[in-house]
């Protein structure tokens, strides 16, 4: 036991945040906005371990297969602890593909997904469509995923914020600027913070703190994503009993070689995403990302022309060299990583925050989370 | 000289109330917001009688003339008594064909603009390519129409604040309820108001005021209009000694028979618009609407792909059944009409506020504003 601070109000700093406090310790977490900021915030929320499989990263999928593992209980005790939902639905996903190049492309993904024995099913068209009514008759055929789930990422954040404070977490708005030796942090504005052990969670905001030349830390690179937010349609007219959502289940696509997801919420909204960018510290809006998920949504379903545009965002999500992520011991006294998610860091989040608990513990983590040793 | 009420803040209502009180009158002005309401803040701003020249609204297209023929002294004046620019830009306006039946549709109106005597020229695709470089390679030419120009619709509103207040006009937060015989108004919060005349100049909010069964009014339907609007590109990079506005003349286009319009402001930035939409009262912003711009704007413009989106939204127009805007007195003592300006509200501003002043002061006005009389 002792005193921890948490670096990074994302949905792995939260997450840590709160599986530490929950194990006796002392924690503090420092953010600028806890709750409210990061590629967390922007997410779609999706816990696809078999629709993120890609090729020449079966490792990684292994560790994102032990993370889906991690999401009914983490999801139930936490729901527990907030006293409200978070939108966790395992309906399953379908993945679509538009053209027969588009086609030839899944089919090609599903026997990779079989090699690496993943449940995964090939469907034709209508049965695509005999699963999702909204599907546009265009289509070419799909895989169905039932292991691929999904979780609203803000109701998420709102409930980790919501545990941390109940179980004891310490939130400080604030910027870290520099870690010191000791472990201590040093805030943008002066303030001290000093503890027994650091978590840095920070995502792209990591590189901005000095002090960790000597962390042995991969560089971290921001991918942006641009994410769309669309509201559900209007009131129920005379001709429809109730508004009927869109969609009930994650759609995933190939739109000629380029791919889209809809991720449905409960109350008839969606979240479409993600662009993949290499464009550093950017979270501009551009006009062409927004053209481009807008055409690819609505070649697949649509329906999505009617929805009304709430929100249109870009977030950065955190990477490594190898788009693993790094959990272990740095090689500063004291000071535990948790970084580079990338696209995955909801998924991997009770997983990661379980494993920075046997860290800080002093126990032995398992050969899969010791492999992601950065020091 | 009286006491005038002017009912709305758009920049019909703003334009009365100042020309009304540099001529003597005591001006209250009320409204919900007044400057950053209704169609007029959603606008882009375009002052284009000849380009708006519509098959079969000849009469329409003379009053268009006549109110651009207002525009030079009134921008002058306005700049002048509110002390800051308002973005009036007469470079002119380049309307351009997709594809080749887009490029017989303009040959059609060019005729149709010549034959009213109107000033417009046939320009080839490479002559368009010579006036706006950044137009995309795949068009097939269009109209150069020297006397259709711009002004910034938010900096214009911004302007006639100012020129108001500095005039003496009372601005006054509310809305109104009731018309009542005096005439009077009553504000859906209960203040009450008299005067000796009253202008109505509502927009589409007109419909929701009581008492006006007998003005002889026509009815008023809400067009609705999305319009994006797009930030400047990023600073400049090394390779660029300074940022090139995409644009410096507005770019009107038919993309296979749909209209688009692109007009920019002095910072780069631009206003794209609009859709023409009859779906009653109803500003959401559609996604499918979203994308309509975006495709039509970039297909002539490519590098809009990549300005920063900064704002998507969405206006009513006010029109009457035959698109002409009613100005004159109404069927109720002491109460001035000047509604249902449709798509020309910001055009017709300088000619309809003459216009009223003359009206309140009980003097002749011009056949061409004796025709749109309501009652």
């Amino acid at each position: 036991m002792g005193r921890v601070q948490v670096v990074g109000g994302g949905v792995i700093g939260l997450s840590c945040a709160w599986e530490l406090s929950r194990n006796g310790h002392a924690v503090t977490l420092v953010a600028p906005a806890p709750g409210c900021e990061g590629a967390s915030w922007v997410a779609a929320g999706m816990l696809a371990p078999v629709t993120e499989a890609q090729f020449g990263e079966s490792a990684l999928t292994a560790l994102l297969l032990e993370g889906a593992r991690r999401w009914p209980a983490f999801a139930a005790a936490l729901e527990k602890a907030a006293g409200h939902p978070i939108g966790y639905d395992t309906t399953g996903t379908l993945t679509v593909g538009l053209n027969a190049s588009d086609r030839a492309s899944l089919d090609d993904l599903l026997a990779y997904q079989h090699s690496l024995g993943l449940r995964a099913e090939r469907r034709s068209a209508s049965e695509c469509r005999a699963l999702v009514p909204a599907l546009s008759p265009a289509l070419r055929g799909g895989i169905e995923v039932p292991g691929d789930h999904h979780v609203d990422n803000r109701a998420l954040l709102r409930a980790l914020v919501r545990a941390c404070v109940a179980a004891g977490v310490t939130l400080v708005e604030g910027t870290v600027a520099t870690l010191e030796p000791g472990p201590g942090l040093v805030l943008a504005d002066g303030r001290r913070l000093v503890a027994d052990h650091v978590v840095l969670a920070a995502g792209t905001g990591l590189p901005a703190i000095a002090g960790l030349e000597h962390a042995g830390l991969p560089a971290l690179r921001p991918v942006k994503g641009h994410v769309l937010r669309l509201g559900p349609p209007g009131p129920p007219d005379r001709l429809r009993a109730r508004t009927v959502p869109l969609l009930t289940r994650t759609v995933r696509g190939l739109v000629r070689g380029r791919s889209v997801y809809l991720v449905p919420r409960r109350d008839g909204s969606m979240v479409i995403g993600a662009t993949v960018e290499e464009r550093g510290i950017d979270v501009a809006v551009q006009a062409g990302a927004v053209h481009e998920l807008l055409c690819d949504a609505r070649e697949l379903v649509p329906g999505v022309d009617e929805l009304e545009l709430v929100e249109a965002a870009a977030g950065l999500r955190p990477a490594t060299p190898d788009n693993t992520p790094r959990i272990g011991w740095t090689g500063l006294d004291g000071v535990v990583a948790a970084v580079g998610h990338y696209r995955n860091g909801i998924l991997l989040a009770p997983l990661t925050a379980a494993a920075v608990v046997d860290l800080v513990g002093r126990r032995p983590v398992a050969p899969l989370i010791e492999a992601l040793a950065p020091a």
